[in-house]
């Protein structure tokens, strides 16, 4: 079985996965293992940044989310440097580069600059940490779409991009990723659109890893909830969907 | 790094990636080299299907979608019965068990048997197909929202359970799985939801793999397109996403 491998002067985009070491690819540890340099997330599990050689560079490109991220630029242009010092890049993300991660604007700016460069997609947490937490995202008796939706800078500005009652009408399953600050909106605005009050909720955390928990609860009493007593990084899961949790716990 | 081991008398649910063997998680590759019964679908990349262990049996229980699955009871049973001789199992799925997989019906199954078992999540073919024709699933500038959608019994029957009209208005990007024969259809109701003629939509055949082809039309050309002449599996991607592909084709 023959696996790419990375070349001096490329960057590749990769993910490392929702937390749990064992959901990377084997694209993913082949990079990582392979890099010059790896420039890295805040939430990478240390155990991951170990299968870097010793040596290989660890450069550290944390951004937390809500907060202005200034710095994205300063991420690309580094990336196109390392390139262009003919290094092998490993830009290591945190979930999938292309699920609410940005690395489409990372992957554009290489693209500018004529950097040579690779996508590697992962298990995203909007699939695993439910799953983890015994919540099948898609159920055949339940429902035929599921939609991931990020909140942030999306839920309570006004030009708001999320369209509240078309979301609440898909008859899906509903994640939300970096949302958790917006509990209490999210639910509201769902409910004035439609959603039933008894819809089951799951607000998962430190998804896929040993960290893990789960707080079970429904719209309606989303309100009762103070965000701030909940473990980030966290997932919000919305849908019939998460009553099969009871049968199907396997991670604790 | 530790890795979970699949025990005797388990059953594992494992996704096998969308088929780029170098997508596959170590979880998978853990469990393909242990098990002593590998009971697999018909879309399994042969290069996967060559990690487990020369004693290993393999056991076929392929399903084409759109034909009745009358035997989905039977992989149930079968599961079951190897679990309860001791074996260790895995049910290696194409994609991820729990995104339009029926992990769930399978896992309910070992459930109300008492067999222990545990899902491993994959990257799923509606991530990584359109990353790796060069489509950001989500990009800052576009979208908030992606969902993935099944067509398979719920585009055309009269109890459909796809809103249409509440996905073409949730602004973000649309992926359909196991959809492509339905592909005029969902166009028009599309349309007729109130999505734009020029949307951008890519059919991505045989995702991740060396023979991964690319269609680029839109909502309005998308009738004048014999599904027939489309390789499959195919996902239908919709949105202005689709756009990107020009500049961040890294695949070819």
């Amino acid at each position: 079985m023959k696996i790419d491998k990375i070349d001096s002067g490329e960057v590749w985009l990769v993910g490392a996965g929702p937390g749990d070491p064992g959901l990377l690819t084997l694209h993913a540890v082949n990079a990582i293992q392979a890099a010059d340099y790896l420039v890295h997330d805040e939430l990478i599990n240390p155990d991951i940044l170990t299968l870097a050689s010793e040596n290989c560079q660890l450069i550290y490109a944390g951004k937390r989310g809500g907060k202005p991220s200034a710095n994205q630029v300063d991420i690309s242009l580094k990336l196109v440097e390392l390139a262009r010092e003919n290094y092998k890049v490993v830009r290591l993300k945190g979930g999938d580069p292309f699920v609410f991660g940005r690395g489409g604007e990372e992957a554009l700016a290489l693209y500018e600059n004529n950097i040579p460069f690779k996508i590697v997609p992962s298990v995203t947490s909007g699939v695993a940490g439910p799953a983890y937490a015994g919540i099948p995202i898609t159920h055949r008796e339940y429902n035929s779409v599921v939609s991931f939706v990020t909140g942030h800078h999306a839920v309570d500005s006004h030009d708001s991009r999320v369209n509240w009652h078309a979301l609440a009408q898909t008859g899906g399953v509903i994640v939300f990723y970096m949302t958790l600050n917006r509990l209490n909106l999210v639910a509201r605005q769902l409910l004035e659109s439609g959603a039933k009050r008894s819809t089951p909720v799951a607000l998962i955390s430190n998804a896929t890893t040993r960290l893990q928990t789960v707080v079970e609860t429904t719209l309606a009493e989303c309100k009762s909830i103070d965000p701030s007593t909940i473990a980030k990084p966290c997932l919000i899961v919305v849908g019939d969907n998460v009553n099969l949790r009871q049968q199907l716990k396997w991670f604790d």
